[in-house]
C-alpha cells in the first residue's frame, strides 16, 4: 500500500447531524478536513447551513430524505439528532465517524490537542477482547500486553466493529442527574481503551462514535425519536443496545474509552427531562429484554439479526407501549431501506468502474 | 462513629507471604504501620525473618501451619506464594489487604506517593456495578456519576467483595511474554476504577489485592502449588476464577484498576516457564469450565458455593489431569479448615467478651 496521507481517507466518512452553521469544524480543520463529510440537516429544510470552506461534503435535508427514501423515509426521525443514521445509510465508505456539532477538540493532560479521529481508527483497526478481561486494558496498545493468566487461544482477539469515545468537560448525563449536579464537569482523563465484555450492555453515546459500516452499519439505526414520537434522547442508546447484542451474537468487538472530545455545553435539563421521561421508566424493562434476548444461530448477517431483533421487540416490548410496535416496524423499514440503498450504491459503483451491471 | 485515625484500622489485616526480610515495609511505614500484619513465612521454617520495628505482627512458618491445621495442613501450598491464603484463614478481621514483598510505593503522574491501602478501602466501601457498564468508570468516585442511559434501578449497585490493584513498572506478564518482551515496563497510569461485569472472568493477581474476608474469604483459596505439585504461578488465577463465579452467583462486586503499586523486579522467566507451562495449556480448558459453570440456587453462602465448585472441578476437570482430583479434595479440606478456624475464632472472641459459649 502506498502512503496516502490521513489514515483511511478514502474509506471513511464523517457524519454530522445539525440544525446550525458548523463553526466547530474550524477548530477540527487539521484533523477532519481531509475527510468527506455527510451532513444531515435536521429541522427546517429551507434554512441554509454554512459549512467552513475547504471541506468536501454532501448535505441532506428533510426534503432530500423524503425524495430518496419515499415512503420509507418514515423510519428516519425528524427534529432529533437520531436523523444522523440517514447519513450512515448514504455513505459508501467502510468506516463512519459521527460527531455532534457542540464537540470540540479536547486536550490531553500534557496540553496537546487530541486527534480523536486518529484514535478511533486505531481502535477500529486493532482487535477487541470480549471473551476475557485484560486488567491492563487494551493489550494491543504500545507498552501493554496480555497479563499472566490470559488464555493464549484468545489473544488474537476479534474484529472491532465499534469505537465509543468519551467526553471531557460536560459529561453525558441524563436530565435528572443534570438537575441534581448542574455544575459537574468531567475533568478526569482516563488513559485507557477497553473492550466491553461479551454479554454486557453499555450506554452508547452518539456524540463521539466510530464504527465499521460494513460490519455493523445495518444495525446502527437510531430509532424513532423527536417530532411525532413520545420519546427523545434515547436514539443512541437504542442503537447501542441493538448493536451490542448483535456484535455479541456475531463475535464482533466493541471498544470504549479514548478518544476524548471536549463537550462544550450541556443541553437544557428541563427540555431533556420532557424528552427522556418515558425512556427513564421504559429502560427498566427494555434493558432486561436486551439482556435476555437470544438471536437464532441461523442469523449470520447483521441484517438477519436486525430483522429478528425487530420481531422480538414487536412481540415482547409492545406491552410496554404501542410505540414499540411502531418501532419494530420502523426497524424493518430501516433494514429494507439500507439494503436498497446499498444495492444502488453497488450498481452505481459497478457502472462507474465500467463493469457489466446485471 | 468517632475519628479513629487510619481507616478500618481495627477491621483490616495485612497478609504478606515471604521467604526474606521485609525491608520493603520501611518504605510503606506511613501507610501500613498502623495495621496488624500476618506474615506467612514460606520455605525453611528455621530461618529468621526480620520485620522492621514498629510493626505489630504475627508470623506463621510451616511448622505453625502443620501444628494448627494438623492433617488439613495438606491444603496449604509450600514453597509458593499460594501459602498466603493461610494468613487469610488466621485473620479475625473483616478485611484483608495482601501484598508481595517486592512491591513498593508507586507515584501518581504528579509525583505524589500513592496510598494503595486507602484506595483499596475506598473501593471496598463503595458499591460495584456488575449488571450494566458505566462508560465513565466508577460512578461513585468524586466528579463521576452514572451516564445517560444507565438504568436507575441499578444505581444502588451491589456490595464490593474484591478490590484488585495494578502495577506500575514491571507488569504481571507470564513467562512467554516476559521472554518476548524482557524490557517492557508499564508506565501508563490509568486513573480508573471499574467493576468487572457479571459473567466476565478476569486474571486476578495476588500481588496487590484486597477483599472482604467475611463476604468472600472462604473462596479465597490459592490452590495446590509449588513443592510436590505439577504447577506454580496459577495460585491467584485459581482463586480469581473461583471467586469471580461465586461473586457473580451471590451478587457481589469485583473492582479492578486503582491503586497502583510499584513492582520492582520481574521474576526469572525461565524459572517461571517451568512453573507455568502446564497451566498455560490447562487454562485453555479451565477457563471454558469456569465460563460455563452454574452454581445451584440452593448455594447461598460462600462455603456452600465453594463445596459445589469443588465437586464440579473434581467431576469436569479430572480428565485434564489427576491433579484436579487432588485440587478438588484440597478445596474441600480448605473450606473445612476455614470453618473450624472461624468457629474457634468466634469462641475465643465470645470468651474474651465474657459471653456464654455454648
Amino acid at each position: 500500500m502506498t502512503a496516502r496521507g490521513p489514515l483511511l481517507k478514502d474509506e471513511l466518512d464523517i457524519v454530522i447531524p445539525t440544525i446550525r452553521d458548523l463553526a466547530f469544524l474550524e477548530q477540527w480543520r487539521p484533523y477532519l478536513s481531509p475527510y468527506h463529510l455527510i451532513i444531515v440537516q435536521d429541522g427546517d429544510p429551507t434554512k441554509k447551513i454554512h459549512v467552513p470552506e475547504g471541506y468536501d461534503y454532501e448535505l441532506y435535508n428533510r426534503n432530500d430524505i423524503n425524495r430518496i427514501l419515499g415512503p420509507k423515509a418514515s423510519c428516519i426521525s425528524f427534529k432529533d439528532s437520531a436523523c444522523r443514521c440517514f447519513g450512515f445509510m448514504m455513505s459508501k465508505k467502510k468506516y463512519i465517524f459521527t460527531i455532534d456539532d457542540d464537540c470540540w477538540v479536547a486536550k490531553d493532560p500534557s496540553g496537546h490537542e487530541i486527534n480523536a479521529l486518529e484514535q478511533h481508527i486505531t481502535n477500529l483497526l486493532s482487535p477487541s477482547t470480549p471473551l476475557f478481561f485484560n486488567t491492563l486494558y487494551d493489550p494491543y496498545r504500545a507498552g501493554a500486553d496480555f497479563v499472566r493468566g490470559y488464555p493464549f487461544s484468545m489473544r488474537e482477539g476479534v474484529a472491532t466493529a465499534i469505537s465509543h469515545g468519551l467526553w471531557l468537560n460536560v459529561p453525558d448525563y441524563d436530565a435528572p442527574t443534570q438537575l441534581v449536579k448542574p455544575a459537574e464537569k468531567n475533568t478526569r482523563f482516563v488513559d485507557a481503551v477497553m473492550t466491553i465484555p461479551k454479554g454486557t450492555l453499555f450506554p452508547m453515546c452518539g456524540m463521539n462514535l466510530a464504527f465499521d459500516r460494513e460490519m455493523i452499519g445495518a444495525a446502527m439505526y437510531f430509532g424513532l425519536m423527536g417530532d411525532g414520537q413520545p420519546i427523545g434522547r434515547y436514539d443512541d442508546m437504542w442503537a447501542g443496545w441493538c448493536c451490542k447484542v448483535i456484535c455479541d451474537h456475531l463475535g464482533f468487538g466493541v471498544k470504549t474509552g479514548l478518544p476524548y472530545i471536549h463537550h462544550s455545553k450541556a443541553s437544557n435539563p428541563f427540555v431533556n427531562l420532557k424528552k427522556e421521561y418515558k425512556g427513564i421508566f421504559w429502560q427498566e424493562e427494555i434493558i432486561p429484554f436486551f439482556q435476555q434476548v437470544v438471536l437464532p444461530k441461523e442469523a449470520v448477517t447483521v441484517e438477519q439479526c436486525y430483522i429478528e431483533l425487530a420481531k422480538q421487540v414487536g412481540e415482547k416490548l409492545n406491552g410496554l407501549d404501542p410505540y414499540f410496535t411502531n418501532l419494530s416496524k420502523a426497524m424493518v423499514t430501516w433494514v429494507e431501506a439500507w439494503s436498497e440503498i446499498s444495492s444502488s450504491h453497488k450498481k452505481s459503483q459497478a457502472t462507474a468502474n465500467g463493469s457489466a451491471v446485471k
